[in-house]
């Protein structure tokens, strides 16, 4: 019961890809043409709803009992897990749709990814350490190893028989990555170095099902910089290919596992490379040694990082939206108390509360703002690789790097609020039961706001490097978008209220940014810009997130108008007005309340002795 | 690990208890009088601060891990736990305390609170199901008992040879406790009733170490009227006793326990009431067969439930505190990155980020208004109860009234808030790992916004019942007595802006008010105010934290005047003065903000039709 996966249909995908996004682009590109029409979303989505109850959500709730074992040196992975990774991997559903190589047939991400979203509502501990690390991983691997390389290692990664990992972090070397000790020996052959180190925190670090598990391991050549300058990115993995295809143990061991808050089955691995001094990796990217000491292994690694990072959005809205469906579906079944406005009528189900319907309706509106953020990246992200324009490849890459960080800091958040505030509360004790399925969900989601990097780290990531990128262009336009939209369309009848709002929110926003100009140039308060790091990073969510159901909602309206309110869709679409309306109402109107609070430039966190803490 | 307690000195209590209170006032009271004195607190607290760490602290991870068992129908507790308690109650840290009669030596709740802060945080399974639910049973029947019952449970209650419960919630009367079907059936004795029913989510229902336990449990006398109108209190112990001493099982049977979220050591019971018919009540109060089917079992019960209501402040309080203590210390040590505003000092502990320090901040700031806000109520409590002059009763009474409902929904809310958004980040990944205590003490918390009414029973609570007292009379003292304070010291120099925003919030408060006056005679609008409650309860917390915040760093500053920045004291008066001015000026303003939203009177949560979350 924990783990119930309660969606009951694909309905706001179907109109996220089919009526909203301009999916058909897409999927004229060449990557793409032939393979798919718009018209295959709806049996796509309904063959993975269909998976996601028949093969996902059956083996979940073993799984998180299960946990994960380490013993004898060896990390053993709840049983029900293996076969649904090979299924899942093997059937197509997820690394092989980064394969670039020709004739290749792959899902277009922004279709792929709502699939995700089921997945991990059904189970949250399948889809981050084993299926995004798999495919990240061999992401890179596809774009930056050579061909021979590429042939040992990927057809097995794609086919489910081998897993892969990502390596950053090391125990004095969390959010600052720089700081890494892992090093990396030059060797006879030219691209192969000897590596030493300890890394911790590893997302499926090791495991007692793949064949083979490929780290993409982050490691400073001997001789290079320090800081983030000289590191390196390597293929490290648990088994060495020789080039005649046999196998060697390749000195990567297992040396524990971590305890957590939630994602019981998710492997959290210490891994130790080259206790024996015979652990090889496989340098990609520029060599150090040639390049006066500089490694690009930070930037290839965040060609992964930032897919893992929108992944987590995916991740966010999918716990988010199977806690609010489970506690629909409770609301209806649960009598209890009479509603506010209509005592007369006796008990009723709960959903019938105004403050059950307000609570359904904030998770409603927040999920679908999450979703429409995230799909609408994937879409830029499909762009971005392939539209053969390069002046659309550019727009869609640069809203991406805007939007990256804020659907990876606002939905993990906003998922810990809802989940513990809204959804956990409607059902009163049960709640904190673990016979329902919310206080697993609030638990399951909260690594999603430290790992990938900290809520913090996007935080700055917007305010900083996003904000600035080509000395601000980048983001007045991503701005410019917003209030073009709401220029275009504050006429509309019977929606001026909210774009009233949306056009304040702008105007609070650029108030925002002009304290925060201000700031820069004062000593005194330059430290005020990190603290209002995280809540600008919320705020900009807010407004994004409010221009995007806008839009959706006029278009609901639109359908509406042409389909009548006796038409079956006319609840889904009603809904989607009343998401939009409830969060331009009362979500979007907080970027007003965060301005006035920047404006006083409160010094106080500046002004603290660090000693007042000892009190 | 994971229950470290980090609470270094008690210099906080102090300040409240010693300089900001006025104790002495309560302390001359002749219950009290000739007991203690105020320098006594120095003494008390210090003890408690040291019992704290030696004898609660230890126990603590065993207790979480063993959790509790349900074998053989038998509830088993934790073995560090049953010592602890005896001690404790032997001691006179608890129940013993409201002991009204003449003679006995009982500490003012006021200075007793602080302790229970300090155990909840060092252990926070121990205080709710075990000290609270004694010590609110033991209140019940040491006010409404007569004196034959009182011999018979009262001293073994005191004494923590006897464990007391609360008993109101059933499967299907859970917020909605009139519709209970727990039976009780006339006796030959006039005040003794058969009893027949099952309730569950007893705290401490039962355990395998108390040689009895006495249920104070709501029932509705057969004959009775429907509702909470009919619904009567009763003492129903484990083991029944006789006139001569002699005992005999009263058919009162565990017959399951909850697996929770958190709070492992806490034993959550359903339990069975004569399914053998042999169960007997005493009842409580009136007879509802001689007064037309009337039970005064729900205010009875109020008695107890404003204590428990007032207690989950104290612990949120604890908790929270507890949390950022330790995370504090995290910071000291954990070396990471460079400040953003001085860089050139290289990598340092983290405490020395901005952002780092802004959440240690926001948790002191919230954490010291909670305090202020509990333990001014428990002065509160004790003038209500103990003074000379009605109008002074009177005066605490109806601020206590108010205080209640914020004090348990504020830090209950809060709590999850801040340990999860602040305390849990600033580990980063160690956050969510179980080695580090911040994600159970988030776990441990979360119960607080669920059980002794909701957080959405509290504010309902606030706007309905309190706002309403005496046509609004009580309420607009309240809101008038925190005027007054701004009225008086809004000059005060260097405090200009703080008062600003207090005075901006209050303005903003009674915008609020009028809206939903408007809202209350209009039928389209008036299911907006139960959409509204919980947030006006967050403002509502916020409005007065300030003022009290506010009025502490008034006194703090007098307090630096007078002793100099080379005191010892110093930076702890620094630190509160720090506290209070980050206080208003960044969460005071919200109160504004939600003005603006309550003006715009969304109506979506109450057009939207239910079948719209079908999708």
């Amino acid at each position: 019961m924990a783990s119930n996966f309660a969606y009951k249909n694909t309905r706001d995908f179907k109109f996220i890809l089919k009526e909203w996004l301009p999916l058909q682009k897409v999927l004229d590109y060449p990557r793409y043409k032939d393979n798919y029409s718009v018209d295959d979303v709806d049996i796509i989505l309904d063959t993975i709803l269909r998976m996601t109850k028949d093969i996902i959500e059956p083996g979940s709730d073993s799984a998180d009992q299960y946990g994960v074992k380490f013993e004898d040196g060896k990390v053993l992975i709840a049983p029900s897990i293996p076969p649904v990774y090979k299924k899942l991997q093997s059937e197509g559903w997820c690394a092989s749709n980064v394969d670039k190589s020709e004739g290749a047939v792959v899902l277009p991400q922004v279709i792929m990814y709502p699939l995700w979203e089921m997945f991990s509502a059904a189970n949250p501990a399948l889809v981050p350490p084993f299926l995004c690390m798999c495919q990240g991983s061999s992401m890179l691997i596809q774009d930056f190893a050579p061909e021979d390389v590429k042939r040992k290692y990927l057809p097995k990664m794609f086919s489910g028989e081998y897993t892969g990992t990502m390596c950053l972090t090391e125990p004095q070397a969390g959010s600052d990555v720089g700081q890494l000790s892992t090093k990396a020996f030059p060797t006879n052959e030219p691209r192969i170095f000897n590596i030493k180190g300890q890394k911790i925190f590893i997302s499926n670090g090791d495991n007692d099902f793949a064949e083979n598990i490929v780290h993409l391991l982050l490691a400073r050549v001997d001789g290079a910089l320090p800081g983030t300058r000289g590191i390196s990115l390597f293929i490290v993995p648990k088994y060495w290919i020789n080039d005649d295809n046999s196998q060697v143990f390749n000195d990567v061991f297992a040396t524990g596992i971590e305890e957590k808050m939630g994602q019981h089955a998710n492997p959290t691995v210490t891994l130790s490379f080259g206790e024996n001094n015979s652990c090889r990796g496989y340098l990609l990217g520029i060599n150090p040694l040639e390049h006066e000491g500089k490694g690009n292994g930070m930037a290839l690694m965040f060609n992964m990082m930032n897919e893992e990072r929108l992944v987590t959005g995916v991740h966010s809205g999918g716990l988010i939206a199977n806690a609010f469906y489970n506690a629909r579906d409770y609301a209806k079944e649960r009598v209890q108390g009479v509603s506010f406005t209509n005592s007369k009528k006796g008990r009723v189900p709960i959903i019938e509360h105004e403050d059950v319907k307000r609570a359904l309706l904030r998770g409603k509106a927040i999920v679908e703002a999450i979703r429409a953020m995230t799909y609408k990246s994937y879409l830029d992200i499909e762009i971005a690789h392939w539209d053969p324009d390069p002046q659309e490849r550019k727009k869609a890459s640069d809203e991406l790097a805007v939007n990256i960080p804020i659907i990876k800091g606002y939905s993990s958040e906003i998922g810990w609020d809802l989940i513990g505030t809204e959804a956990i509360q409607i059902y009163g004790g049960y709640g904190y039961v673990s016979d329902y399925p919310c206080e697993k969900l609030a638990r399951d989601i909260k690594i999603n706001t430290l790992y990938e990097g900290t809520t913090y780290i996007q935080s700055m990531d917007l305010i900083g490097r996003k904000w600035a990128m080509e000395k601000g262009a980048v983001f007045s336009r991503w701005i410019q978008a917003i209030k073009d939209f709401c220029e275009i369309n504050i006429n509309t009848p019977g929606w001026e209220r909210e774009f009233e709002q949306l056009g304040k929110a702008i105007k609070s926003y650029q108030e925002i940014q002009l304290c925060l100009a201000g700031f820069s140039k004062d000593k005194n308060k330059l430290g005020l810009i990190p603290t209002y790091a995280k809540r600008i990073m919320m705020a900009t969510a807010q407004l994004y997130g409010g221009r995007l159901l806008l839009d959706q909602a006029l278009l609901a309206e639109k359908k509406i108008r042409e389909l009548g309110q006796d038409h079956y869709d006319f609840k889904f679409y009603q809904g989607k007005i009343m998401a939009a309306r409830y969060f331009l109402l009362n979500v979007v109107p907080e970027v007003a309340g965060l301005a006035e609070i920047v404006k006083l430039a409160d010094t106080s966190v500046l002004d603290i002795d660090i000693e007042c803490f000892e009190y």
